[in-house]
């Protein structure tokens, strides 16, 4: 039984990548509904050689839908999750929205898709937070992570296409010697960069790293994991990068975490000290694999108890769409049969 | 008695920070000789109102000089320091020539003045080091830092102007939809980000990453302070942003740091978290001071012994030449009258 696959937010970035990643891996389905706001109602998209209308999301909209893709913000996903699920459909949600809540699982395939189980709602993770567990979770299942200290460089498509179309314009207008517009970031995002603009909690962090804290407590099941994350927005388009400190219980060689790196599913090791070519943006942009480098015994820690390492990955594919399509496959060949 | 200050590398992307930081802070002087290899000799700039010529630099250059302030890269220092320092100058000197040999101080002045003694050729720290330290230094003293995990976000202008133009140029041609031209850089840096290019060591550290490690240590004069540090450029003109995480020997608040910052000689808290509103290179670029904020309990470390912050300096001035100018003065009221 091939699935019936709806997209709700098929015009956003994300929406727009999970099309791509749907033709690209030619993902078994019986038909494709595109969903958005009644904005985008009546448009067309191409996808497998037709031309695919996009519908107003309704209460009808998921009638038939056995698996629905969300990606439309937290305030969509909570009004129309529960009907999709009334409906019969399975919702994968790329939203904030179902995250940390208790009874829904927040998935990564290749760490925990066991914790899918028979839920209805299942949580696609923030995309900083993917990118770097795609890395840290081999070593933590090795050697057991104690500590994470971790830096962002985050692209502007986590804001989405309007984001990245500021940021372009902007370089545009700063080389032209004119005053950059600003509409979607608070501040210049062209040659600039800043704290990643979301709500500041009582802690003092923002709402990215209180995410990057909290969900890989849950992805990883270890409530107690020490982490501090510093979020940042910079001027590239597509790929976030990451710089991650972790201390271990247990001693591990740079050697041995290469080793376990390049065995890590969805994981490329770029790590050439001899000609500097690390990971970059440029280069995980429109790949599915997280790219990782500068993998080193961290000077600062005794006894091989720390590692610094740095990872880039497409925000758009394994930070949101590729990641939720992987949840939707396993759930075809695992659960939905 | 005011002294006569010589510029070598008067046309180099420091040595123009030079000229404009000694007409701003009014420096007193007996007179200006600006000096450059013979490729530039023969050009003019202006200074306070003058047109002075630049000259290449010769054995006769230093005559009569008593402060010169050196940025013309490494090789070119270790050849003509001594020879300035036999002509009776005394020798700023903003390359990696001379910081580690131990005879040779190397100062911040805000932090460890009194390490020029007698001393006729005194070092300028790394950029990155000096604006990290100008946060870090204050709260040291306050609390001992027991380790620090930086990670930075420099600026093109640590490679030189020219590399400034190669990021204006490159985003250019990206928005035109051509490749990027590399001259500089090894890779493109507009709207990406890479590895700080400097040679990788045998501990896999690059050289930028072990100035920080051990220009911050014989700075503060701690030779087992533990860092470990993560050099990233990026597509910014010329202020750099670093996150620091520190942990300390003695308990400290995010309220005291707070306190302890507002007070620190030549840094400005900037850190509305309501406004969030927080260091940004566009703020930073053309300012004496280091920006610092996102100041924040380490929520990953018990008992406060953590703390989390972001700072932004400009390179061109307390990363170089404003630091070069600061040392002058010392030695201009304290130690040549």
């Amino acid at each position: 039984m091939k699935p019936t696959i709806a997209i709700l937010g098929a015009t956003g970035a994300v929406g727009q990548e999970f099309l791509a990643i749907l033709e690209q891996r030619n993902t078994p389905m019986a038909s494709l509904r595109l969903l958005a706001s009644p904005r985008s109602a009546g448009k067309t998209v191409k996808f497998r050689g037709e031309h695919l209308p996009i519908e107003a999301v309704g209460p009808k909209s998921f009638d038939g839908v056995n698996i629905a893709l969300f990606s439309a913000g937290a305030s969509v996903s909570k009004e129309w999750a529960p009907i999709a699920v009334k409906s019969g459909a399975v919702v994968i949600d790329n939203s904030s929205a179902f995250r940390m809540d208790p009874a829904i699982p927040l998935v990564i395939p290749e760490i925990n898709s066991e914790a899918i189980g028979n839920a209805r709602i299942i949580a696609n993770p923030n995309c900083s937070t993917i990118i770097m567990n795609m890395v840290v979770w081999p070593l933590h299942k090795a050697r057991r992570a104690k500590r994470i200290v971790v830096s962002t460089y985050q692209a502007a498509s986590g804001a989405g296409w309007q984001a990245m179309q500021e940021l372009e314009n902007q370089a545009r207008e700063m080389l032209a010697g004119k005053p950059a517009t600003m509409q979607v970031f608070p501040h210049p995002i062209a040659f600039n960069l800043f704290s990643h603009n979301t709500t500041i909690g009582a802690d003092g962090y923002n709402v990215e790293e209180t995410k990057m804290v909290l969900e890989t407590r849950k992805i990883f099941n270890e409530p107690n994991l020490a982490i501090t994350a510093t979020c940042v927005r910079v001027p590239v388009l597509r790929a976030h990068s990451e710089s991650v400190n972790i201390t271990f219980e247990q001693p591990i060689t740079e050697r041995e975490a290469r080793e376990i790196l390049a065995k890590a599913p969805g994981v490329k090791v770029v790590d050439d000290r001899a000609a500097n070519y690390f990971p970059m943006p440029k280069d995980a942009s429109g790949q599915d694999d997280c790219l990782v480098g500068r993998i080193r015994q961290d000077i600062s820690q005794p006894d091989n108890r720390g590692l610094d390492l740095f990872v880039c990955g497409d925000q758009l594919r394994k930070g949101a769409a590729l990641n939720a399509v992987q949840i939707a496959e396993v759930l075809h060949f695992c659960y939905l049969q």
